[in-house]
């Protein structure tokens, strides 16, 4: 029988302290959260601007609570060596990740970081125009900008051994280059000698079967009735339509996820809905006990990603998925699918076709592109590349990867967003979240060896079972780290997606 | 020319600072409201009660602002009379009606305050029971204490005359029984008159138009159809559907109305969606020079109310606007009215029927509705009446206005939350917005002669023109009295509105 340690009297006071202000910060968050959603989802036009003052206002109130003077005297206090001894595993995670904040808030000064979000807002700006105009130089001093700012933060903060860590532990507490280089190297390899069998290949999967138009609202009635099956709680969320669909939660009883319908690319909602499902669920399943403290939220975005692709890919992308789903898909699209086979669909749905853009990649090439933008971010900040020579940089490394090469910058090194708001070192955990969840699937299906057979009979309450039970109810409990070795007994080790994906392809393409 | 007269620097810095206080209160409310209309339209069920604890957090520092030692000392410069007389109007407006909010908070003792949130908390949930069991006695203890604070906050606020003045002043801002008896009686005596004259007409508008089913799918059509015609802006705005419709602002650029949609009574929707838009427009059409500061909002709950009942009964319950609008509605229920002539239906959407239920109530009988309510309250407040007699009480004033009795204190006295929530006051401002609208009709009519023309060509932007112009611009800059006076001439008449209804009914009913 465990026993609930008694705290010295004063400590139990700061922890009590501490736990309110962690309960008052959360919730401005919360509401921060859902005044974003409402944003990109229901507010009216004519008052959005409007609206972001108080929104400013709002995060300006939360930001000055989390660098209070009372905060830094209750994290002094609780990390003394005497009293941390006596704090119970959630506190000292509450503790260690609100410190986290502190330490890395104060060491920027306040007028810098005005300055940056000017400049941030700037640097939106100027990208989407030059996206649209295919004008790379017209971005790029704004760029070298930001570039600058993110570096100097990064002293700030301080790292041990290469510069871009201190941009790495932003998205992936712990993580470093050094750590990366290996994964990624030995993920890059594989890939690319996967792509050039798959390339070889004799049997290639249909490309007319989502070439067709598929109705919008069929669409939506497919993804409104598959998304409570497969384990997402409508009663604790919801889903929406938006032009780049994210998940969004309030509280564990309320997570909203969106999704987007074209009508000439029915995949996008499909597997973009299973996608947000998993970044949804993995929210609806943190422990309530954890409700109102610091670590009620998943732990990292490459954990995070890892349950929204272990969902999209290795589950929605299954043979055994399809199985169960395909009737269900015929009869909401008879027209397009009634000539189809169960084995051509299935095949289709993991057609590999190097592209362009990263968002709309298959589940191989996906990880190329990852690995180009890291190789730059890493570059840049070990000053071997210059923002100006981006554009050359990348058509090789594409073309290096992939064989083609972008006919434009739109199509290349302008497409995505990230840069332009300072988010240095967020690309990996995309490809981390692919590693991840290949390493948890192999452990799943140890643990439990029918696990395609329990897809197979759309039992996906088994599966969310075992998610939950092993990684959505610990939040922020445990680092990344410490949470896949609790998981798989191992460090994050590369073989394990080298080794699903090779298995996948190999059966698809025949090779 | 006028001039931008110069104050006083540490004036200026004063009002400032006041401005800043005020902006920030303003933002914390505008995202309150945000939050309150997520939580009746689209939050999901399991998250409601999580998120209510940081709505509660907000609440609660919003209210530590308005009563803080800075906005003390603030309104107690800026309303010293030397200082005061420098103030332009709008600063005026923005000091009187924090200065109101501020001496009103601080009287009540903080203890005090959270056990009656506590109380009618308890209250709202017995109420509903009650309700539901036809129980009255089980109510009665608790409502009793509700009443027994509100009659001690009275006291704390301090009043003149009557002491139910206290509850009114809290609504409408000024009003008193000794203003109100006389409106009051001359409404209720020439309505009882009219009503006898109804009730004998030989000639009585048709029964069975609304005694049909009307597809849901085409209310909603129909609804989203007329709602911008009739001047509802849709980018600043939107509609949604709740049981209890409502209008909600978030900024003038932002305001949401909701209404609901009952197959059984198709009329529920439509005035219920022209009413709503009524309190939207209103709010639409503040002064954007307002943002931002507490007089963004209309003036008082009674000219909000006018303006939904001026939209709703003026306009939208006009021969004149379903001359304008009645094809359109006969072309989604072609089966329900393909052979009702637009004379029948116009007659049947003004039908008097005397029944139980204030919400469900004709034109003519809403306000016999309202004169039982403010009978009650102001004979509490007067200690003539104890809450156990109510039951009594309304039965005799429901038999003598209306002449038919409740069969049950569920379809009397116990229909509505108001007094669950300490709302005495509340109900008055239903019939001041009738008595309003009735008298600015006639100085509408005075001014732009072609008033019904207008309507009959559907050039509802000219209506909305002119009470922008004539009310909503102006929020809260004038008092409730201040703007009748300003828009009509004079103070507010119950003859306009005994005028209205007797021109409407005597056509309709020919007498």
């Amino acid at each position: 029988m465990s026993t609930v340690p008694v705290l010295e009297k004063n400590v139990q006071e700061k922890v009590d302290a501490f736990n309110r202000l962690d309960e008052k910060l959360c919730h401005y968050n919360d509401v921060l959260g859902l005044l974003s959603w409402d944003s990109k989802t229901k507010a009216p036009k004519k008052g959005r601007s409007l609206f972001g003052k108080a929104r400013g206002t709002l995060s300006t109130e939360a930001f000055k609570l989390a660098i209070s003077e009372e905060m830094g005297e209750l994290l002094t206090f609780l990390t003394e060596e005497k009293v941390w001894e006596q704090l119970d595993e959630a506190t000292k995670a509450c503790v260690a990740e609100r410190k986290k904040n502190y330490d890395k808030s104060i060491k920027i000064p306040a007028e810098e970081y005005q300055e940056y979000v000017i400049l941030v807002n700037d640097a939106n700006e100027a990208w989407e125009e030059a996206r649209e105009k295919n004008d790379f130089a017209s971005y790029a001093p704004v760029l070298e900008k930001v570039l600058a700012f993110k570096k100097k933060f990064g002293e700030y903060y301080g790292y041990e051994g290469h510069p871009y860590n201190a941009m790495l532990n932003e998205f992936e507490p712990g993580l470093t280059v050094e750590k990366l280089d290996p994964l990624f190297k030995e993920l890059r390899e594989k890939s690319v000698e996967l792509l050039n069998k798959i390339k070889a290949s004799q049997s290639q999967p249909r490309e007319d079967i989502f070439a067709q138009e598929y109705d919008v609202e069929a669409q939506k009635k497919f993804n409104q009735y598959i998304l409570p099956l497969i384990g997402f709680d409508m009663e604790g969320g919801r889903l929406d339509e938006t032009v780049h669909p994210f998940a969004s939660s309030v509280n564990t009883g309320d997570v909203r996820i969106t999704t987007r319908y074209l009508k000439d690319n029915v995949r996008s909602a499909i597997f973009g809905t299973i996608h947000e499902a998993g970044h949804g669920m993995y929210e609806q399943g943190v422990n309530p006990a954890f409700e109102g403290r610091v670590i009620r939220r998943g732990t990292s975005f490459g954990i995070h990603e890892s349950q929204s692709r272990f969902l999209e890919n290795m589950v929605g992308r299954s043979k055994e998925f399809w199985t169960y789903f395909y009737k269900d898909l015929q009869e909401h699209f008879p027209e397009q699918l009634q000539n189809v086979s169960l084995e051509d669909f299935y095949a289709a749905t993991n057609r590999v076709d190097p592209s362009f853009i990263r968002v709309e990649a298959d589940e191989l090439t996906y990880n190329l592109h990852i690995m180009i933008r890291y190789e730059i971010e890493k570059g840049l900040f070990a000053g071997e590349y210059e923002v100006k020579d981006l554009p050359k940089v990348w058509n090789e490394k594409i073309e290096e990867y992939l064989g083609i090469t972008p006919p434009t910058d739109t199509l290349g090194v302008l497409q995505d967003v990230h840069w332009s708001f300072g988010g240095f070192g967020y690309f990996p955990s995309y490809s981390l979240g692919n590693l991840y969840a290949a390493q948890i699937l192999y452990t799943f299906i140890k643990e439990m060896p029918d696990f395609y057979d329990k897809i197979e009979q759309g039992d996906f309450m088994a599966i969310r079972g075992w998610l939950r039970e092993n990684i959505h109810q610990y939040g922020k409990l445990y680092s990344p780290n410490e949470l896949i070795v609790n998981v798989t007994g191992e460090e994050l080790d590369a073989k394990y997606l080298v080794r699903y994906l090779e298995e996948k392809y190999s059966a698809i393409y025949q090779f």
